[in-house]
């Protein structure tokens, strides 16, 4: 295993506490009691000028005092003196520190001009730094307790509960979000390898902790809670590579709303950004959302305990017919298959039920199964059955003294992992049933909607697939060259687009009323459109007239056009009218792309009309995309059934909508520095073969 | 207060039970145990001819040798000697009986006649029953634990622990569930009046348990949980009763998908029936729909222990700005406030926070600000505070031995019951914290997703108004009386909504084509369809001409739409051709109705065309409603803006199209005996004031 920068960061042999204290009333003592009590194996160095020893340990007057290597500094005194500790720790040659302390950017003014000294710092010495305003990590395999989160307290009698064969990584923006994580993983038996919390990240930010989560042989699922990324593209490739390395992602974004965004900025001073690019980013490399701290939670702890599935088929086992029945629901809800069983299954469960149970799909096994030790026999029927992919059992596990499952018939089945075998309470699970089932391995699932999301997810992460990268430099194809103004008209645009190799309609573009009788390669009926860079919209203004049939027609349509024009705004400059064949029938849709601040050329897809604002059935991506990728993303539209010959109409062209989307994306991508925004909208979708027709665009550039 | 029938069900002085057994480890046991270290205050007659006593208890031969008043008898012997033990009962004079065996509807058969038997008995009798198949019932209040579910066990030295100065009552048709409720409910602090599982409900259903709980003094919130209602009606006036007395209702209905409605369906032999039908009706009377059972638990929570909300302004009071901002976010997609709160409150707010806090909102006390006090100050000022209506404080409540809040400052806020101030945490509460804040009346709620539920429920049921009934002895309007075929065709299904009262555009059906050349009253253009009770779906056969221009266009197109319908369908009767005037613009909306098994004639509207079917779009509600409740429908719809103005488009009659719903579900109401479903499909609705045209009709008889 090839060493990582940030290995003597979370597995330190030496840790140096700067501010440490007596008093575990307050932050410093809390931290050295934490870290002693979890048994630290290394050594522990405190430094403060104001005593000798604390406990045991010999207490320093300063980081040079020490005189020994230091993999670990962790910093907690008052901000104004944090960056004097830092130099003295970077001319000892400290590898890495913690800044616990507050009052930096989240302050602003020159408390945040104090940030940026520690960044710079980090910059110039290659000292690793991690905050301020951070509250350390536990490195829990190791037992480092670097963090005064009382979560990671322990009492001497008290085993850890541990459900899964597999552990979770935990990377979070929030201290109090962070181990409030670990918290409620621990409290249902699951494993985790780290959490670490980020802090105001002025060296060391969540992109590069998630890069270390993805190649640490301890972390086989990761957990993120994001505020706003600020190393976008040291996230992106770490997100790449948590994925080649086949890791489930679990990320929680906020700052989604107006007040969200106004707390996560004040909070750690971070930027919360635009939530469809962050959504994006995560949709390309397969990232898994969850808005609710149990639930993601429950979709890691199905991870760290199941294997992926074969396929979307669950079968459900219950003790209880209304608990079945509410499963049922859930996972149908959730997309996935409840299929009844085959008879010749469903023969061999029925022997052993009562007669009032069910052998369908729910199994209704009844309580009288349970205390017959059926309830092992049918799992062990389902396990091996190929109908199967999925099994849920659904009991109660609230007893203090008994649990309804017999140990040894159950843990290899468990153990050989060939299937998820998953276990939900309806009851609330009681401490007794939880390490009695852990030693099987496994978790009680208490929350049946966040239950039903995590096999879900365990179903769509199995399928989900890498994109392969997309290629900058393609056929031989260059992108127009020189500057772009803030917005180009139609014409513009699609002059841009067509030099780009993208087909759009053969329009004439016609300054004066004259040249219309003179027009060439031109067939009736046409639409004819306003074109003014100060007049992108040109309906409002009454600038689109459409089946214009003949050039007299034609001549009237031109002089209303620019008189409108010239009431709606005078002062607009004017280009003249484009006019263009009357675009074929097809499906109405939207193609765009728009440059996010934190990961740049982000392109959509939606369908056109009015759906795209009143349901909000738009799928963005990172761009650029390929085809494949692009196929993706209109598969992912609720619209989509629209394409794919709805109400017995013609299947529509999605290879030609697809490869659109895709050379758009690569269009945005490339001119990330001149196009601000694409807007195709819309485009039309013909049949099967027919191709495409953009029917209208608008290009803004950078000005 | 007046007696309610099922005051000696749920409060008897003396309880029997049939079946009584010494041996706790099986059911009949455990529920003499569970009644007796409850502390049941009445008479305990243990009756079983095989045993002379029970501890200290006297153990009678049958129900007759008590030879005293007996209120309720729990019945616990095997099946088939159920309906003999009732039958005893019945002429001993017993008030109520609860059924706990198992064995009847559920397995079918000549079982399902034995329940048959029972349910005939009580009629005959009116001695209630309870069951089978059924786990019975807890009443909190007196301790009286008629149930076997081990979830009513309690310890000698375990306090019960009380947070919400109200009561939740427990409606389950799944022992299970119901008591997995009352396991959770109980865990969060929320006080329980009675929990009761209605099993098989040959007499006793959902439905008038829920009219108890209405009416019940100790219950002031309700949770279901609904498989199938047997008892529509009941359950429907019951509805009634708890939306007048203001009780809030919260409601799972399982049986939603096809395994659900499988496993509902062989559990307690209960028809789960249309998940519309009962949506409609759960709207019309304010229930709050929950899917998940914490949500559903925290929801009810919300309720017990805080008052309405003036309005959706929500403050948040955070420890952790992570956690803050993710509240924010939560809050904010459940549709509720958290604006910036003015400029002096933030004032008053900043001298009690530190500098890197924000007063902001949400406002980000720190940590610091606990140990200061300034948390108390800070919740009393913004409980003062005429821009805030609801209050969220978010805090860690993981340690066992501190709790982060003053008990005597915070207590009299939350007593005064002025304004909700709710705590949620986002670490896992531990039990002594729990505990301390139940003192102060506080839950703390630990699921943050199923928190924002709450909230945003507590705001709507606060705006919920129930809808006045629909006096059905309209203005003098008569429906139409006869028979009607299985299937009308448009022109007849018209004719009939014309003598109903509703306008339908002046249409003529013309059988024969030399009739086209003295067409009178027919303005062109026209559209022209195919008539025929065997083709519905007249678009399907090509049966529709539109912007039919003269006279001659439209012989030719009478002659190629008879020519087509004989191809499509050589053996339809056809009826000839009906020619409209060309209808003028508008939003095409879907107005229909459907007669549910359950709950009789539904209401529907929905935007027309392709939004319907891909986005699920539409409201239902239960026929008839009046124009009031048909306007609340409209509002509902995601595509309500559509018609209020979209895009700078005119704003729609949605008075008219309200006054439609309204008509049309009187009809159908009405005439529910003969018409089983309407479908406008679309109606146009035009700009305010001009009114509606039903482009097309289709009605169903019940043949």
């Amino acid at each position: 295993m090839p060493k990582h920068p940030l290995d003597s960061f979370f597995s330190p042999d030496s840790i140096a506490i700067i501010g440490a204290s007596r008093d575990d009333k307050k932050i410093p003592g809390l931290l050295l009691t934490f870290l002693r009590r979890n048994g630290f194996a290394g050594t522990i160095y405190p430094v403060n000028p104001s005593c000798d020893s604390i406990g045991d340990l010999t207490c320093y007057p300063s980081i040079a005092a020490i005189g020994k290597a230091v993999d670990l500094a962790i910093v907690i005194i008052p901000a104004r003196a944090v960056l004097g500790a830092l130099q003295e720790c970077a001319a000892a040659g400290v590898k890495n520190a913690i800044v616990i302390s507050s009052g930096f950017a989240e302050e602003g003014g020159e408390s945040a001009d104090m940030q940026a000294e520690i960044a710079e710092l980090a910059r110039r010495t290659g000292m690793r730094i991690s905050g301020p305003n951070a509250e350390g990590f536990y490195n829990e395999p190791q037992r480092i307790a670097a963090t005064f989160s009382p979560t990671v307290d322990v009492k001497p009698d008290a085993p850890r509960l541990l459900a899964t064969p597999r552990r979770v990584g935990i990377v979070a923006q929030s201290g109090g979000i962070g181990f409030a994580i670990y918290n409620r993983a621990k409290a249902m038996g699951v494993a985790v390898s780290k959490v670490i919390s980020t802090g105001n990240e002025s060296d060391l930010a969540a992109g590069e902790f998630l890069d270390y989560m993805a190649q640490d042989a301890d972390t086989d699922v990761i957990l993120m809670f994001i505020e706003g990324i600020r190393d976008p593209q040291v996230f992106m490739a770490a997100a790449q590579r948590a994925a080649e390395s086949g890791k489930p992602v679990i990320v929680t974004k906020v700052g989604r709303s107006g007040a969200g965004e106004r707390a996560a900025a004040s909070h750690t001073a971070s930027m919360a950004g635009w939530t469809a690019a962050y959504d994006a980013v995560f949709a390309k490399y397969g990232f898994i959302v969850s808005h609710d701290l149990d639930e993601a939670v429950a979709i890691a702890a199905a991870f760290a305990s199941a294997p992926f599935p074969r396929g979307d088929r669950v079968a459900i086992v219950t003790v209880s017919g209304g608990a079945g029945a509410w499963m049922a629901d859930t996972l149908a809800a959730e997309g996935l298959q409840i299929p009844e069983l085959p008879d010749a299954l469903q023969a061999q469960v029925r022997a052993l039920i009562p007669s009032y149970g069910s052998p369908r799909n729910p199994v209704d096994i009844t309580a009288q199964a349970v205390h017959s030790g059926g309830l092992q026999k049918i799992v062990e029927l389902l396990e091996r059955s190929d109908d199967v992919d999925i099994i849920v059992v659904v009991v109660s596990l609230s007893s203090e003294t008994r649990i309804p499952v017999k140990q040894d018939e159950i843990r290899p089945l468990i153990a050989a992992q060939r299937k998820p075998i998953l276990f939900f309470t309806y009851t609330l699970p009681s401490l007794f049933a939880r390490a009695e089932l852990a030693e099987s391995g496994i978790v009680a699932f208490p929350g049946i909607a966040a239950f039903g999301r995590a096999m879900s997810r365990l179903v769509s992460r199995s399928r989900f697939r890498l994109a392969t990268s997309v290629a900058m430099d393609g056929p031989g194809r260059t992108f127009p060259k020189g500057p772009l103004p803030a917005q180009l008209s139609e014409h513009e645009s699609k002059l841009l687009l067509r030099e780009a190799g993208i087909a759009v309609p053969q329009g004439v573009l016609v300054r004066d009323a004259s040249a219309l009788t003179a027009l060439s390669g031109v067939t009736f009926p046409v639409a004819m459109k306003i074109q003014s860079r100060d007049i992108p919209h040109k309906s409002e203004a009454g600038g689109v007239r459409i089946n214009v049939r003949d050039p007299e027609e034609a001549a009237a349509a031109f002089d209303e056009l620019i008189a409108r024009a010239r009431r709606f705004k005078p002062e607009a400059g004017i280009d003249g009218v484009l006019i263009e064949p009357m675009a074929r029938p097809g499906v109405e849709m939207i193609v765009g792309t728009v440059n996010d601040d934190t990961f740049g050329p982000i392109v959509m897809v939606g369908l056109g009309g009015i759906s795209t604002e009143l349901f909000r059935d738009v799928v963005y991506r990172p761009a650029p995309v390929d085809a494949a990728q692009a196929s993706a993303m209109i598969g992912e539209l609720k619209s989509a059934a629209l394409l794919n010959g709805f109400r017995g109409a013609p299947k529509a062209d999605t290879a030609a909508l697809a490869a659109l989307i895709a050379h758009v994306s690569r269009l945005a991508a490339e001119m990330k520095d001149r196009v601000s925004e694409i807007e195709i909208n819309p485009v039309r979708v013909h049949e099967e073969g027919a191709g495409i027709t953009i029917v209208d665009a608008l290009i803004a550039g950078r000005g």
